[in-house]
C-alpha cells in the first residue's frame, strides 16, 4: 500500500527502506532535502514539504511520523491537522510520551483524523531484523495499516515457539502487538525502555565486580584477572543470563576489553524517566529501574555537590571543633 | 574417558546422562541407592559408597561432585581426601563459595590431589542444551578433563558469531571457559547469578508497572488493561530486552497471566548474597543487584517490623501528644 | 493583627490557638460547624461560611487556608477569588503541590489578590513548639504578614546558635524563612518531607538489623537480644544519629518494644512522590529517597505480583521441562 | 579509679582528659612519645611502653585501648595477653569488628583476662559533650568499670525525658548502655554508623534537589535559587528533620554555601560495610543503608568502567551495524 513518511533519520530512513523492500510505495519528506533525495534514489517519491507529501498521497492517507519526541513532532502534527482530511491516519512511530498521544488523538479526532502510536524497538538493526512494534489505537485502524506493520515486523524467524499460545493473536508472534487504545503502544514501549535500563545496569554492575577482582588490596590468592570478553561470550551459550544485550556486550568487549573508547557520561531519554513517574503514579516499587536511571544521572554530574555535603558532615563530627554546640 | 560422579540429583543425574551420550564411562554414587540404581539402568556403573567409587576408577582418577554447597560437599571432600591418591582430580561442580574452593584446593594439594571448581549454569535445560561452564584450576588439569567439559558444554550451536574473536580461546565459543586459578570458576558463576537476580527484578518491576496500568485511581483515559503474555511474547522478537529469561517469562504468562500458582515468597541462594559481599570488598557500587536481593528478603518477611516502626514514627509526629518534648 | 482561618482540623485549629495566644484576632470557618464553634469558645470569631468570613475581615484581608491539598483547597480558592478584593492576601498553609501554587497565584493576581504559600512542619507539636515555616511569595506581602508568621514560628528557643550567620536573615533563626517566589515555600517543604522519608527509612533498616540479631540461624555466640528501646534512648545522648525522629522512636519503643500496635501498611502523601519527580526533572540521583518511598508502596501491596513473577522465572529455569527451547 | 590508656590520638587523648577531669588517674601510652608526653603534662602518668604501663597499674588492672581497628589493635592485644594477669580488664574502645571481639575475648579468657568492647560515638565533640557508649561484656565487669563509663558519658543533660522509661536501666539515660555479651557493643555501634550513612545520604539527596532547582532547563517560573544555609537553619527549629547532623550541615553551609572546600571523594570505614554484611546474614532488606554506602564507593571511582559499559551497549543497539546478528 501507499504510505507517507515524515522524518528520514536513521530510524525513518530504514523504515522506508524496509517498507519498499516489502513492496509498499513510500512518499517521503525530511526537512533536510538531502535526506529526502537519498531515499528518493532508492525508489521512494520525494516530497518538497508536508503539503506536497499530503498532496501526493491518495485519500484516505497514511502518514508515518518518525521524528524526535517533543516540539518537532508536536509542530508537525499541528501542521498535518490543518491539511489532512477525514479518515486519514497519522502514525507516530517515535518515542512520544503516551499522555501526549492521548491529547493529540483527541484533537485530531475532531477533524476525523485517526491517530495510532507505535512504539518501535530495534534501533539500527531494524532494517535487517525487523522492528518489534507496540501499537495503540482503534482496532479498525490498526487492522487497516496491517500491511505496513506486518512488513516492518521481524516475523516468526527461528525463535523457539512459546507453548500455550494456541488461539492467541498471531500478530504477536510475528513481532507486533496491538496493545490497546491510543497511548498504550508508547506506554508499553516506555516500560520496555525502563526495563532495558535495568537490564543494562545489572550487567554493568556484575562486570564491574568481575573487573575489580584483581584489585591489589584483595588477598593475593583471592585475586583474579578475568577476561571479560570471554566471560560475556561464554554466558551467551546456555547460561541463564543470555540476552541480546549480552550479545552486544560480548561484541564490544571483544573489540576493546577496557572499553576505553566509550563515554563515561551516559545519556538518558524520556522513557526511563517516564517509567519511574508511571511507577510512582501506580504506587509500584521500582527500585532497580530507578537505580539504573540514577546511575546515568550520576555519570553526568561533574559538580558532586552531594558528595561534598557528605564530606562537610564528616568533617563536622570528626574533624574540627570550630562549630560550637553550646 | 572415565569419570566418577558423586551426587545424582537433578543436576548430577543429567550431567551423567549427557556424559554417557558423549561416550564417556560414568561410575556413579548417590547416598540414595535408588538414584544410583536409576542411573545404572541407563548405562552407568553404580557404586555402593565413596570407597567403592574410588576403587572402580583407574588412577589418575577424575571425580565430579554435584552436591549442595556447604556441609555435605565439605564432608565428602574430607572423605575423598583420605582415599584419593596423588594426581587424582576432584571437580566441584556445585555452587560452592569460591573462598571455600581456595581453602580446599590448598588442603588437597598437600596430598597431591588436584582441585577444579566448575560453575555450571543451565539448570534443568542442561541435558538438552548443554551446560555453560566457568572453570577454575590449573591449566594442565583443566586441559586433562577437556573431553568431559567439551561434551557437557552446549557447543557453538546456531548462535550468531561475535566478531573480533579471532585468535581467542575457542573453548569459550563452545560454552565453557577456563576463567583462571582455583575459585575463579565459582566466582564468575556467583556474579552470573548476581546478574541473574538483577535481570529478573528488572523484568518483574516493569511488568508490575504494566499490570497496574488498569488501577481504578488512574484517570480513565490513561487506564490500559494490557495482555502481559502478549507483551512478553512480542518483546522476544527484535526488541532490545529479548533474553532467555524473557522467553521463560513469556511461557509462564501464556499459561497463567495472573501467575496465581506461584509463590509470593522468593528464595535466594548463596550466590546472590556473596555477590554483594564481593562488591563491598571491592568497593564497587551494586545498587541494582542489592535491590534485587532485598526484594527477595522482603518477600519472606511476614513480621514487617520496619514498616511498623515507620508507622510508629508517623504516629509520633502526626497523631498524638502523649510524648512531651519539654 | 486580624486574620481569617479556613479549615480547623488538627493543624488549622492549633494555628488559630497559637495566633490568639499571640494576641491576634482570628475569624474562623470550618465546613463542620462544631469545629467553628469549638474555636469560637476559645476566643475566635466564628463565621457561617466563606462569605461571612470575608465580610467580617477588614480590607486588605489576610485569609489562611489550612485544608487538605487537592480539590477542596482548589474549590475554596475559586470561591475566595470571587469574593476577595484587590490587595487581599490568601495564604495556603497546607501541603499543596508547588506547581499548583504557581498557577493559582497567577489566577489570583488577575484580581489583584496576593498569594503566599507556607510549608508548615511541626505536626501536632506545633501548638506548643511552634511551626517551622517555609514561605513563598512576594517580599512585600511576606513582610506584611510577618506579625502572624513570627507568632506561629518556634522562635530561637534554646537551640545552639550556628556560627557564621552574622548579617543573615534573622527570621530564619526564629524558625521561618522566606524561601523565594510563589511556590518555593511548598517546594522546600516538599523536599523536607522527602528527606523525612529517607531519615525514617534509615532508622527503620538499622533497627531491623538490630532486632534480627537474635535469629536462631545465626551462630550462637554471634546472637544478641538487644533492647531496642534502650538503644534508641542511648543514641539520643551525644551520638551522631540523634534527632527528633529518634526521640519519637525512643518514645514509641519504650511503650512497646515490639511495636505490635502499629500498622504494617505505611501511607505516603504527595510530597514524597513529588520529591522524586522533582529529582527526575533535575536529573538528580535520589536513591535513598526513592527507596524510602518504595518501601511504603511495597508495604501496601498484598498482591505480590512481581514476587510471583520471580518465582515463575525460577521455576522456568530450575524446576520443570515443559517449555521447550528447541 | 585508676586506668591505663593505650593510643592517644584525637579520641584517646580526649578520653584521658575527660577521665582526669572526672577525678580518675590515667596511666597513658602512645607509640608516639610526644603524644604520651603531651598528656603527661596535663596530669597523666606517661608510660614508656606497654610493659611499663602494665607495671604502673595496680592489679586488677583496667586498660582502655583506643587504637585504629585492625592490625595494630590485634598486635597490642597479643602483647597485652602476655603481660596482663588474671582478672585484669581490657577495654577496646575503638571501631573493631564485633566478630573480632568475640574471638579475642575467648583468647583472653584463657588467661583469665576480661574483655569489654565499647562502641564510642561523639567524635571530637566528646570531650565537651561526653561520649555515647555501647558496651558489650560480662555484667560484673561492666559494673566494675562503671566509674569510668559514667564519667565519659554525656549524662542526662537538658535532653527531654522519654516517657514510659520508669524501672528501666538508668545508665541508658546517662548516655551509656550495657548492650549484652562481648561484641554487642561494637555491633550496636556498627549499626549506628550504618544508620548515620543513611541519614547523611538522605540530607545530601534532598539538598541536591534544592540546589538544582535553579537549573536553566527548568521552566522559568518553576526555577528557584534557594539559600541552602538558611534552609538548613530553619529546619533546625521545630521541623521533623531536625537532628545533630542537620546542625552540622547548617554550620558548614553558613560558612560556605557551595561547600567548595570539601572533597568530592567520600571515605567509608568498616562499619558501613559490616552493617550491610550483617543485613545480608540476617536476610534484612537494607536498601537505604546500601545506597548510602554505594554513593561513597561511586564517589571514589575515577575509572567509570560500568558507565562505559552502558555506553558501549547503547552504541551497540543504537549506533552502528558492525556486529552482525546472523
Amino acid at each position: 500500500m501507499q504510505i507517507g513518511i515524515v522524518g528520514l533519520g536513521r530510524m525513518g530512513g530504514n523504515i522506508g527502506r524496509r517498507l519498499m523492500r516489502g513492496g509498499h510505495q513510500c512518499i517521503v519528506y525530511d526537512h533536510n532535502p538531502q535526506a529526502t533525495e537519498a531515499l528518493a534514489k532508492e525508489g521512494a517519491t520525494g516530497a518538497r514539504d508536508l503539503g506536497d507529501l499530503v498532496a501526493k498521497l491518495d485519500a484516505p492517507r497514511v502518514v508515518w511520523l518518525m521524528l524526535p519526541a517533543g516540539k518537532i513532532t508536536e509542530d508537525t502534527l499541528a501542521d498535518l491537522q490543518r491539511i489532512l482530511t477525514a479518515d486519514d491516519v497519522v502514525i507516530d512511530g517515535g518515542n512520544s510520551f503516551y499522555k501526549d498521544d492521548i491529547r493529540r488523538a483527541a484533537q485530531l479526532r475532531e477533524a476525523g483524523v485517526h491517530y495510532v502510536d507505535v512504539g518501535t524497538s530495534g534501533g539500527v538493526w531494524g532494517l535487517e531484523r525487523g522492528y518489534c512494534m507496540m501499537i495503540g489505537g482503534d482496532d479498525a485502524i490498526v487492522r487497516r495499516i496491517d500491511p505496513i506493520l506486518s512488513v516492518l515486523a521481524p516475523g516468526r524467524g527461528e525463535i523457539p515457539v512459546t507453548p500455550h499460545r494456541d488461539g492467541r493473536d498471531a500478530r504477536v508472534e510475528n513481532g507486533y502487538m496491538h496493545t490497546g487504545p491510543v497511548g498504550s503502544g508508547h506506554f508499553v514501549k516506555m516500560v520496555h525502555n525502563g526495563i532495558e535500563y535495568g537490564l543494562m545496569q545489572a550487567y554493568a554492575e556484575g562486570f564491574h565486580i568481575l573487573k575489580h577482582k584483581d584489585l591489589p588490596e584483595l588477598p593475593e590468592e583471592e585475586r583474579y584477572t578475568l577476561d571479560l570478553a570471554d566471560v560475556a561470550e561464554v554466558w551467551r551459550r546456555g547460561s541463564v543470563v543470555s540476552s541480546w544485550l549480552l550479545d552486544l556486550t560480548a561484541g564490544a568487549l571483544a573489540q576493546d576489553g577496557q572499553l576505553d573508547g566509550f563515554s563515561t557520561e551516559v545519556a538518558d531519554s524520556g522513557e526511563g524517566r517516564w517509567t519511574i513517574e508511571a511507577a510512582i503514579e501506580e504506587a509500584v516499587p521500582a527500585q532497580v529501574l530507578s537505580a539504573a536511571l540514577y546511575t546515568r544521572f550520576r555519570s553526568r554530574d561533574a559538580e558532586s555537590f552531594p558528595e561534598r555535603m557528605l564530606s562537610a558532615m564528616r568533617f563536622g563530627f570528626g574533624g574540627h571543633k570550630e562549630f560550637p554546640v553550646k
